[in-house]
């Protein structure tokens, strides 16, 4: 009989994290601190929409205080710095982050920094990114973190582990080789990092005692790229065409999740692995924010 | 007949890029801009003074302006953080850096993030750090980019090679690694970082087509860790014991130069390798922040 990997359940460990998180609001508010994130979205894009609701609703559940502020799609930069100073300043706002992708007229890049860095959610701030690097407390990036978190309850420390990261993005491939490659508990990984100009992928990938595929292409990570018995970590999110779908599209992965079954020994699954981690780390971070404000 | 690796002459190359350096300082000061670079010593240490002399006599060369700024071994942290406020606002110096190490009643991570980004000659404020890993320019840490700029000017431009780094320092190992895996002229490598946790160490270093040694432990890379025609860059500098020397030691690399030299298509001597490079590049970002300033 063929083995096939085991689940890694991305939803269960995401709820014991936000039960944590839950435990550490309570005893905030005895404090008299209700900790507050703010979410900023500009435009019309319903895929930002439904993510901002997600946030918004984790907020409620955790007896979180969540503030929403929709700008319109033609709304100005000097706008969008305005809102982050006044969020930068509110006091009742411990942590927010503005969602991206934001319209053509806006720098993202000039947003970002202008956020306060003791209060950026999503550890995007080159100041945050910049301790991650050096090993100092900071702002942790959400799904590098929440990839972290899920390694680790579900028994599967990097330390010591060869970590293959496919994908070199700023928001999942570089800041998790930053927080892997660290002298700490938890990490201590000799991590690779590949990429579009990465020559004989697979023989790379095929090395990954721990596989992280962060590419955005449905699929991309064969079961041929894959070493029997490794732990695989499927970060892609992407939609694909299913007209038997009532939708007409189903949501695929970077892992062809069937034969990479058949190799590791666990695997994320998509949705329900890496997504729930992202918005609990999230929260963690504001909680962690309101905490220090205290 | 054996064959014998290249050497990569980090003085030649090094005394290119002063050359160029110093162009630019001529084009600035027809512009009534005289660079300068500023370095604070904190007490005795032998070695640092020779650092230091080493960078003001590289400003004296080039006909920049040095500053040298030498405190007691006992100074208190508000007075070299008082220092650096100064050195700030000072128009003259566009560029500094506090020597390491310090006494230990200074925390070296307060006086780093005092620092002014714009100022930070070393590339190591967080900020700084973080651009890096984000990929946006930033004041470069000066080892890494000698690095770099070795294997550029040397015909081994890293793009789609497998560069293994061993050693994970926040002023060597993972800037070098933030910087070879962006996605931009001169880097788009392949990289893995090893360190005092990585498994099978040799089975990994022996795959680089660039091997770069930065562990601090003298002739740590032997010739059975270096695959044939590798490129080797050797950041070590050690002192080891040798009564056959009037000074009583020799300065080793990390790497068994001898036995790597028969593998390697290329390696970095000790002395005379990484070293010249990285005051070659302190040089060139104080002439970059001197222009930024303008």
């Amino acid at each position: 009989m063929p083995k096939i990997a085991r689940l890694i359940d991305g939803k269960k460990i995401a709820a014991q994290i936000r039960a944590e998180v839950k435990a550490e609001v309570d005893a905030l508010k005895k404090q008299g601190i209700t900790p507050g994130l703010a979410v900023v979205i500009v435009g019309d894009d319903p895929a930002s929409h439904v993510y901002v609701r997600g946030k918004a609703r984790a907020c409620d559940e955790l007896g979180m205080n969540s503030f929403v502020h929709k700008l319109p799609a033609n709304a100005t930069e000097r706008r969008v710095l305005n809102l982050v100073k006044r969020l930068n300043e509110d006091p009742k706002v411990h942590a927010f982050l503005v969602q991206s992708p934001l319209p053509k007229q806006i720098d993202e890049n000039k947003i970002v920094k202008a956020i306060d860095p003791a209060k950026d959610a999503d550890g995007f701030h080159p100041v945050n990114v910049g301790k991650l690097l050096i090993g100092e407390p900071a702002m942790m990036p959400c799904t590098p973190h929440g990839c972290q978190e899920l390694l680790l309850r579900s028994g599967c420390n990097p330390a010591g582990k060869h970590v293959v990261i496919v994908g070199r993005s700023n928001i999942v491939g570089k800041p998790l080789a930053a927080l892997l490659i660290q002298k700490a508990e938890g990490a201590n990984a000799t991590v690779t990092i590949c990429h579009s100009r990465t020559k004989k992928l697979a023989s790379i990938t095929k090395q990954a005692d721990i596989l992280v595929a962060a590419i955005g292409v449905p699929e991309f990570v064969k079961g041929s790229m894959i070493k029997e018995g490794a732990v695989v970590i499927d970060v892609g999110v992407n939609r694909v065409e299913d007209k038997s779908n009532p939708r007409g599209y189903r949501l695929v992965g970077d892992v062809d999740f069937k034969a990479a079954s058949k190799k590791a020994r666990a695997i994320t699954p998509v949705p329900g692995g890496v997504g729930p981690m992202t918005i609990a780390m999230l929260m963690q971070n504001a909680v962690a924010a309101a905490k220090r404000a205290r």
